[in-house]
């Protein structure tokens, strides 16, 4: 294995264009949360964290992916690299980097951490997985935990001495977390104990930090099915006694051999088999899944963030692969006594090229739109705007979670076919972040899972307010298109093409209000590409806008203006084009799949 | 390590389908060539694969697919299980079924031969592959072989005892097959001094069989580049003296660590580190690629037919774990006391197994017709049946080689997904068929390649005549069709789509006429798409009637029959009208991608 070449993860011209040109971060230091913030004390967290995701996180990244953890004598090893690499990334700040100084935290605007964030998911997601799954944990722990749950559990695990999980699944619990039986009996000290059995769950054992806090869903007596018996508890791997840190009867009962994400293990963990774990509840009793869920939306918009990284990383690999690889001649030119031409001459590469970046810069147009509009519903003055914001961020994150996963795959592989059949071997990086993006359609919710989201509940919650508010948000991107002077036929198209979907909307609404659910959500998948699409024209109408005013102000930068004013071109003539047949089938409801049975497969 | 479950690979029922209601294989025993055979004699060499499939092969995959070859000592070691397999696959017959009785044959159609060796591919593709390999390579020798080379290389490749490769690639000359540098220099005694380096070479090393034959390109000395310089060699890996068998000076240099296929190697070989490797020339000096593309449509073919083998094994399977993984309530009814319900009673997982069936059987079906028409075009008595016949094949290839490369792969993604967190693991198996699949758009000509192959050479070739017979057939199924009591809408758009496309296509030769060959190429991703749906249409339209016909003669098998007009009517909802718009984009010649500069990426 030879060390893998620089790779830029993210453009950085292109994370200050999204920050600058596109959602005017600097906007946000005027809120009074963020007003000890400038442009600068952003860009330091950006600098540190590309650099430390450059220079130190990507070239361990070939290392943990070829040498999985092992499993021995009940324990789990990982790659002693992780020694090293988690309290470096802790000293980054990024674990509490968007938490209130209450906590130690530097209340940075989750835009800017999203951004940072992917620099370091782009160089390495596994090893930074632990430090997201940690933060996901202690976060809940200061939002629903009581002073001494956090002072026990919450406060090491933003110090980086310990690390978290989320224990959610069991064999039969995956996407119906309703039918979760891992059990919690109230003991007479106050505590409860907890048995049963969770699987898939990621850092559930590491040999890199003294401790691992399990946030875990278990059921209390007398509820016996359905989400009302289900609490939340944190429970550690080993408990405080004394001075000293005893084993807590939390078992590693096996191991998944992942095929991808390969530097954090996926484990089958056993509570109390020795009758002796101990678990504290978070939050009311009744209310775990209300809990978890009140962190989805972060938890989603993370899952795209490493969707759009793991494309990310790929596409910088393909475009520099197809600069330098010399292979045939131009068409029409075929006299072989002539040199090769480097492959990114040929119309076929540039056409993949060009929609992988498609795919890559608009899936992160939209994450930090996201996240900025995440920004103001926790902290702009404003009720109006915080509603509005909320309303959006809701609305979006099921595509923001789906898209860069499903659409990202699509560009992974083609970062594998441009690179011909040196992608189709391990020595080469594309097969792996291949392998690493499918798992983001899977977790946290799966791709159906996301279109029942956003079709069943998002799209036509508060009698269609959140749309109402996308549609706006459209509309003044519409017209700061059209002010920049972008071709206005893409605004015209956007704009008709978002009428329709509402139309479409307040059609299938209105045959669920009827009663009518299962064909309201047949084409539920067919809906979440369609709005997926719309979703990322309205952000490259966006970015070709900031282009346009880009070019205009005459400083340069002219190729990175035409690039995106190409890209933009591209996603409006072969993109947008496909949402009305997409339409069509959801609102005729066609039936082929709904009518097929088990044994007609 | 657990064993795998039984798995179908291919539906028996399907196969009999495509065989004899599809295209009435039985037809072809009126043909003298196949004088000697009937359906019993097809159904023997059927069967006799399936069962050694299902009962040898198949539970073998995973221990390959595990336990790839090593390479130590300059020399590959496979798995020992192939010193068993290897022996069995030629005892099944299938290296010379197609072939005629002067070289051992049995001459059986390649329609018969390709579903047999679909079976054995879908079980495991690697094992087979140095079959399909020393088919291909005794086929050439077979084609173009002087008597004596035939003799000593030919014979014992059919005769299974020895094993065959292809050595065309060269670290410089992939695509660009001209760019061979590999050089042949005529000794005094009438053969040729081998020197060079091939790479990306299948089976070039093994320890089952006394020796390897490789098919090589190599230039000879005078004409320095371009494709009149090239021709092509036998070059054995052990040369006869005498009675023994010495080394001919072809060196393993490397190991391509594949990420798929493991069962057979990829190598770099080396010829003539001490000018002493000895080559026999095959065919006409200067016509190397001549011979090799001679061979092309069946090798692609097999290529194709891996690509449905590879879907169809993982179809098999989702299908099998949807129907018995509970996991949630229907939509409506999530009382959780009540027990959960098999996942494929969700509309979402139905969708993901529809499409799946939709791609498999409809790759099937195309391939199915291009043996057909590739046995009419070889041995139909009329000259007018053959040259037809030889057009379709020209026209169908490109599309049935690429089009279950691309859309298998996506039916691969789909099988992992349907499978949730449990596809993401090793420990089941449609991770590893996913991987298999991708290397079907790259070896063979990649999907770049075939869409310049079908856009530039074949719809245009004669003035269009292979389309105009393409259309002819399409207008004999639709007749078909209709008689049968097809839902008529189907075959009005098969045949209004046909019209357009050719209509596309005089537009776009045209252009290339006028000299616009860049402008006409463009788009020839796009025009492969289309045209793929619209193969695998006429292929849907066609089962169809089939089906209705089979309903109509009442003799049960009513759900295989509701199955495929299920599946046709998803492809005609849902593939077919993404046609217009992919049209549009050729005939606009959508400049984003051809505009985009090497700097603005």
């Amino acid at each position: 294995m030879t060390a893998p070449r620089p790779n830029p993860l993210l453009s950085d011209r292109d994370v200050d264009f999204q920050l600058d040109e596109v959602v005017r971060v600097a906007a946000l230091c005027e809120l009074p949360a963020f007003a000890e913030h400038s442009r600068e004390t952003f860009g330091l967290l950006l600098d540190s964290a590309r650099r430390f995701a450059r220079e130190v996180l990507y070239p361990t990244y070939r290392t943990l992916d070829a040498e999985p953890p092992t499993f021995e004598n009940g324990r789990v090893r990982v790659h002693p690299l992780m020694r090293e690499l988690y309290p470096r990334l802790v000293e980054l700040g990024m674990l509490t980097a968007t938490r209130p100084p209450e906590v130690g935290g530097q209340q940075l605007p989750l835009t800017v951490h999203a951004l940072a964030s992917a620099y370091l998911m782009a160089a390495n997601l596994s090893a930074y997985a632990y430090l997201g799954l940690t933060h996901g944990a202690a976060h809940l722990l200061e939002a629903f935990g009581t002073a001494e749950v956090k002072a026990a559990f919450m406060e090491p695990l933003y110090r980086g001495e310990w690390t978290g999980t989320m224990a959610l699944t069991e064999p039969q619990a995956g996407s119906s977390l309703a039918d979760v039986r891992t059990r919690a009996t109230l003991a007479a000290d106050g505590t409860w104990r907890i048995q049963g059995s969770k699987i898939f769950i990621s850092g559930g054992d590491q040999d890199f930090s003294e401790n691992i806090v399990h946030l875990t869903l278990a059921r209390t007596e007398g509820v016996e099915s359905g989400t009302r018996g289900i609490s939340l508890f944190a429970v550690p791997a080993r408990r405080r006694e004394g001075d000293a840190l005893v084993d807590n009867d939390v078992r590693v009962a096996g191991v998944i051999h992942k095929i991808g994400w390969k530097g954090i293990p996926s484990l089958v963990l056993n509570y109390g088999e020795s009758g002796d774990c101990r678990g504290w509840m978070v939050g009311q009793p009744g209310r775990g899944l209300a809990c978890m869920f009140q962190m989805m939306n972060e938890a989603r918009i993370m899952v795209g963030l490493n969707g759009v990284a793991t494309a990310s990383v790929a596409y910088h690999e393909a475009v520099a692969y197809a600069r330098e690889r010399p292979q045939g001649r131009p068409v029409g030119a075929k006299d072989a006594t002539r040199p090769q031409h480097p492959i990114i001459e040929h119309a076929d590469v540039r056409r993949m090229l060009l929609r992988q970046k498609a795919i890559v810069e608009g899936g992160l147009s939209l994450l930090v739109t996201a996240a900025y509009q995440a920004d103001l519903a926790m902290h702009a003055q404003d009720e109006d705007t915080r509603r509005g914001a909320g309303l959006l961020v809701d609305l979006l994150t099921p595509v923001a979670k789906s898209f860069p996963a499903e659409r990202g795959f699509e560009a992974n592989a083609l970062a594998v076919q441009v690179h011909g059949g040196y992608g189709y071997s391990s020595e080469y990086l594309p097969e792996a972040w291949l392998r690493d993006q499918k798992l983001n359609s899977i977790h946290e919710g799966t791709t159906g899972i996301q279109g029942l989201d956003l079709l069943g509940r998002k799209v036509v919650a508060g009698g269609g307010a959140a749309l109402a508010t996308f549609a706006d948000a459209v509309g003044r991107t519409v017209a700061r298109a059209r002010k920049a002077g972008v071709e206005a036929t893409w605004g015209e198209a956007l704009e008709r093409t978002t009428g329709e979907v509402a139309e479409l909307v307040a059609e299938l609404g209105a045959r669920g209000a009827a009663g009518e659910v299962e064909l309201m959500l047949r084409h539920s998948a067919d809906f979440l590409d369609l709005f997926s699409v719309l979703a990322v024209a309205w952000r490259w109408l966006e970015q070709a806008a900031a282009a346009k005013e880009g070019l205009a102000r005459g400083q340069g930068d002219a190729d990175f203006y035409e690039g995106k004013l190409a890209t933009a071109q591209y996603w409006f003539a072969v993109e947008l084009p496909r949402i009305p047949l997409l339409i069509h089938l959801c609102r005729t409801g066609e039936d082929s799949y709904a009518r097929m049975r088990p044994e007609w497969f």
